[in-house]
């Protein structure tokens, strides 16, 4: 068997998460409404960040409520780049996205060094729940979190509950559309 | 009875909250710690906004547990402008208190009007449940929230359930010590 010098070196995919949450930590709300995500003005089409990510990471890991969240928006697959879906329940996916979506199943860690295998070298982490399981096994590199003035009241959190604290060193932050505050924050770990 | 232009006018205190947070959103660990507050070094003594909340406020309103906590920290009492402490258990205060700290007890928009009375214009209003209970009724114009850059994993939220949601502006975020993201926010009330 010969390992690829990425695995020899026991490289991991750099893991960036990349979400928009309200004031009160939600990334949905009581109803799984996200309407309020669209309530700042945006007339000139500015992409907050998102085209930055797109340049950083090459697939996207999402659990398969954000799939399937966005299949039944009924528009064109909107990702340049191809998705791995973590679900031990879909077993296949449709014709038109066969090229583009690919399904896994399994331990985090096996699932970050098959795709390293693969030779990416920046994955996007997008789903609460597949968020939050990432964090609970301390898989994540980098967040990018955009705070939009709302307080929802109840929902779904972002973040779960943790064993232990897991400290950040803040890297930048910027205001968009003069309301929403996106900070990025790079995982601290000893070295 | 005569009524003050302030009440006249049915001007209530700007109420601000001033507060900081984990990036989960906690105020205190699941242990009620607040170590973690301390632990970005802060050499030159950084007021991170408190001077300029201590221009735009003439009172503290607190809970008794924030009060209690103030009390049990042992050292000489914090503040130099009057604090308003809510309980209905507390009777009195200790005596090298009793010209700084008052104790009040009732519905809180009977606590801002007695306040407005006393003509008082800016209210800092602390402590979780406190903050929790003004925001259930809608009575914070201001928030002020510092995010530190450490996930808790669980503890005392900042922020509770919500009837309605509430809309803010944002007004300013500044970056302290290069790693706390401090935001303001004026609720965004419909005139």
């Amino acid at each position: 068997m010969i390992f690829s010098l990425y695995q020899m070196e026991g490289m991991k995919p750099h893991t960036i998460v990349y979400i928009a949450q309200s004031l009160d930590g939600y990334i949905a709300d009581s109803d799984g409404n996200i309407d309020w995500l669209e309530a700042i003005p945006n007339p000139n089409g500015d992409m907050m960040g998102y085209d930055v990510l797109m340049q950083d990471v090459d697939a996207i890991i999402m659990g398969r409520g954000t799939y399937e969240t966005v299949l039944a928006f009924d528009i064109d697959w909107p990702y340049q780049i191809p998705v791995y879906v973590l679900s031990s329940k879909l077993k296949t996916v449709p014709e038109h996205l066969s090229s583009k979506v690919f399904l896994l199943n399994g331990k985090l860690d096996f699932i970050l060094s098959t795709l390293s295998k693969k030779g990416y070298q920046g994955l996007y982490i997008d789903g609460g729940k597949t968020i939050q399981s990432f964090l609970a096994e301390d898989l994540i590199d980098e967040l990018r979190i955009t705070t939009l003035p709302i307080l929802l009241g109840g929902g779904s959190s972002l973040f779960g509950t943790l064993e232990n604290r897991l400290a950040w060193d803040h890297v930048t932050t910027s205001v968009y559309l003069d309301q929403l505050v996106q900070s990025h924050y790079r995982r601290k770990r000893e070295s």
